[in-house]
């Protein structure tokens, strides 16, 4: 199944990010491992502003195990990319994020992906509950997410 | 499925990779991002070394469409990361690459993920078949791959 | 002569510039390097809205020669860094810009520092005079600057 | 006083690194920003192994408060660019490296530059001694430095 771009309105929260001068390859267009950045930015900047994510001193962190693009047309330096985000699943113990990236007025997404969070103990580092104050915040991104048991 | 992290024996061509201080994040691991700077560079320096990739006069030019990640265990600067090569198809027009990357002496990848490249003509941007000497480069990291119609 | 961190008021132009997730390192503030993603973004925005940058097909580019930073205080993730821009030197061949970053509401900057671009012809990579259009855009941020013969 | 390209014998100590595809820029040369992550490498890489540098539970943290390079000659993905390091000056609290970046089998550096850390206690972030053990493994590349008092 040949995946498809999906329009702004699949996405209940955006953030705007500056590209730089640097993101672009050689072949004038935002290179591909620079997508990834925004993921993490749009999901982390997310997570700090709500007070969930304590990088320093938390008991328990975010380990990222898979991530995933597809890229539909390009974006380039020095336009502002606007990241929308949402969560697709919000498990026992892990959360996949969705991204897609918009570039200028564009309806639809000029790439989107995936990013999966599993919690895991500081310590350990084996994987916990998600703590309730995260879950509680990642619920307004989680309309239609399916949720509950992994 | 979960994915499984593959033994070296299932790659046929390996480049070192250097890590960089700033490839580590807060939480002291090269962040999941960079993890695709090593995917571009060992299947860019793979294509330029067999003298398939001419950057800035070539009739076609391969673009990305998809990649992915899988993360089993980190990377830390300031190691040196081994990654390995193969070709899992080898389309028409694309070509899927598949790359793990290994840690110290570890006999399991560390994380493994795919690239996809479609090959276009340079200024009307449509698929183009694969030019020969590019297959022909391609082929021996392609042993086992399924090749022909996409 | 110790470096003296200057006031907003020491710039005419300014650019908001989102940091990343990953502009952070282990000590959970922005890298050294990644300052000068900053200056080069800055520079380069400005000149591409002016459109005297013609980054595939202009008859001279703008080489970098010499970059430099002082660093005063730290910048971290997740906060939108103001990076101001002048010109304080306009020579025959070369300019050299000088930029600060700006923290919040600070008044005086987290670090400066300048980049010097010679332009050269494209094709024997020679210094030529500086473009009149290039000239033209660049003397509203050189406010005070010594021009004339290098 | 125009910079001059230092040659290989200048350095005491080497250490390659591996470029990337995202290096290039759009005019297919490594990017003035990237020089600096090549410097960061080559100067922690050498404190790491020499034991001296404990990222996350030292007492003091160097800190960068200045750096700067000159650009003579360009740099390409996939080339493996040499870094040789040198300490030019070994203060009470302070240290200065000097970088320069080697191109192939290149004499004279294609670049050069400095970085100055300033070592603080961690919780006070004033400037404290220079500890010992870091003193101690850097003397070895500060043949002909001046130390002593600043």
């Amino acid at each position: 199944m040949k995946p498809q771009a999906e329009p702004r309105s699949a996405y209940p929260y955006f953030q705007p990010i500056t590209t730089r001068w640097m993101d672009n390859d050689v072949y004038g267009h935002v290179n591909n491992v620079v997508y990834y950045s925004y993921f993490d930015t749009v999901v982390n900047t997310y997570l700090i502003r709500q007070g969930v994510l304590d990088v320093t001193s938390g008991d328990t962190i975010g380990l990222v195990i898979e991530t995933q693009c597809n890229y539909f047309s390009s974006l380039s330096f020095p336009e502002t990319v606007i990241a929308g985000l949402r969560v697709a699943r919000l498990g026992t113990s892990s959360v996949r994020y969705e991204v897609g990236l918009f570039s200028g007025d564009d309806e639809v997404a000029a790439a989107q992906g995936h990013f999966i969070h599993v919690y895991v103990d500081r310590v350990t580092r084996r994987p916990v509950p998600l703590p309730g104050a995260l879950r509680e915040a990642l619920l307004p991104l989680a309309t239609g997410a399916m949720t509950g048991q992994e």
